[in-house]
């Protein structure tokens, strides 16, 4: 159901209370996968549903979600379990199901932040202006794509192999939405799978985990609002039907927001 | 309790079979870290209680394991459950408590290969052979790593702060044993915390997050044996109390057995 006014993204992200910790939400066709959800919604409604936990701790610090089965069209449940709380942080595990089938399961570190010793070692690639980059139109079976703004200096989906895995964009919500952690978890999932990229070509794929690092506080979500984000991502290795993605994803002013960590499974 | 002729990791990683996926450990003294059990050990533990389940499906893809509290010398248990098995991949929730306390939380993800299309896109950086470079000794407070023999072309232990958090080494069992999965999860942790390393002193810290992804096959730990492995690891961002660390595990023929990627806290 979209509300009008209100951003599609907010719409798929969704949840009705059910109690004890548990939460009713429904895929949302915008953000349709080549099969399935996109995954970075699901990711998403997880961080989502600890959001809205009355005992919830603090802000996202890490989230490894683990799809362990398709999820069909239509309502799911997720259920949300404090494991244990520190006096700064503190451990969920959660499972989306459907029909009493779980589809996904996660584990998420909340935490609080302080004040400490900082350093930003690494570094963003050197990038042009948005505006100097042209924004690609993904296929339309791939609908998530849709609800992203991205304009590809390398890894821009493509006919051709690539000797390499790397992409780096530009990439907001389209239409512009104020970053949350909800929408930059989402964000870390932006990548298709790298072994398209390499082969030029669809291959059966699919994302098996997707470990989220949050380095972002929420004045930094305040501060980065709706501006572009710069992504990147590679893959070290494709063997024996499993490859790896690891995806950087930094402010505009050059500040490290999260990383995403993927196992991918693929098929010839 | 150590058995004559056993190696310590082995001694450490022994467990119970109590039953219904529970199985029961104890802390090993060997493995002792500044404050608790080198987390290493308790991963490689939690990936060898599913594979002493019967219900067991394939050799690891995927490992999160959350530090959720402190582990007391003494007894712990293990649960693991199978939430969901598929044709050729099984999704686990692993729990270890002392004293109905949980202290570890994980999701596994376990699973069968097969020959696909195959590319090794990263490389190892060029390194000396082993024999060329020097063992550097740990003080004896961090007892795990009298368990390894370490050879470092960068980033050994310091009182120097260093401009970046970058180490790597040439690492193996002390005495040399064996890999298997239960080893390679550990060796993911051996990089003691990259804070240390820029600031040339000790601070408190502590992983709060370890996600271990696997390349290796079992037919991959076999040829690589009781040789090197070259381990190399990274910090991105130290930002708030909260920085990264990835680590990359070479073989000692060059192909990569597996990736950890950390979130850990610390102080000031």
């Amino acid at each position: 159901m979209t509300h009008p006014g209100s951003h599609a993204f907010d719409d798929g992200l969704t949840l009705e209370t059910l109690g004890d910790g548990r939460y009713r939400g429904r895929t949302s066709a915008p953000y349709n996968n080549m099969v399935g959800p996109f995954g970075g919604l699901t990711a998403a409604t997880l961080v989502r549903a600890v959001e809205l936990h009355p005992d919830r701790l603090g802000d996202p610090v890490t989230l490894t979600v683990n799809f362990a089965g398709p999820i069909a069209e239509g309502e799911f449940e997720i259920s949300t379990r404090a494991v244990r709380t520190n006096r700064s942080n503190q451990h969920w595990y959660l499972e989306l199901s459907q029909n009493g089938t779980v589809a996904t399961t996660a584990t998420a570190v909340f935490g609080t932040r302080r004040t400490t010793w900082d350093a930003l070692e690494s570094s963003p690639p050197a990038m042009p202006d948005p505006a100097d980059v042209d924004t690609v139109d993904f296929p339309e079976f791939i609908a998530w794509a849709n609800n992203y703004e991205m304009r590809f200096t390398a890894g821009a989906l493509t006919e051709t192999e690539s000797a390499d895995s790397v992409a780096t964009l530009w990439v907001r919500d389209s239409p512009p939405r104020p970053m949350d952690f909800a929408s930059l978890t989402s964000m870390s999932d932006i990548f298709y799978p790298r072994v398209f990229q390499r082969r030029g070509k669809y291959v059966a794929a699919g994302t098996i985990s997707l470990t989220v690092h949050f380095f972002a506080t929420a004045e930094d979500l305040t501060a980065q609002s709706d501006g572009y984000v710069l992504g990147t991502a590679h893959a070290r290795r494709f063997h024996q039907g499993y490859f790896d993605q690891t995806a950087e994803l930094w402010s505009t002013s050059g500040t490290l927001l999260a990383t995403g960590h993927q196992v991918v499974y693929y098929k010839d």
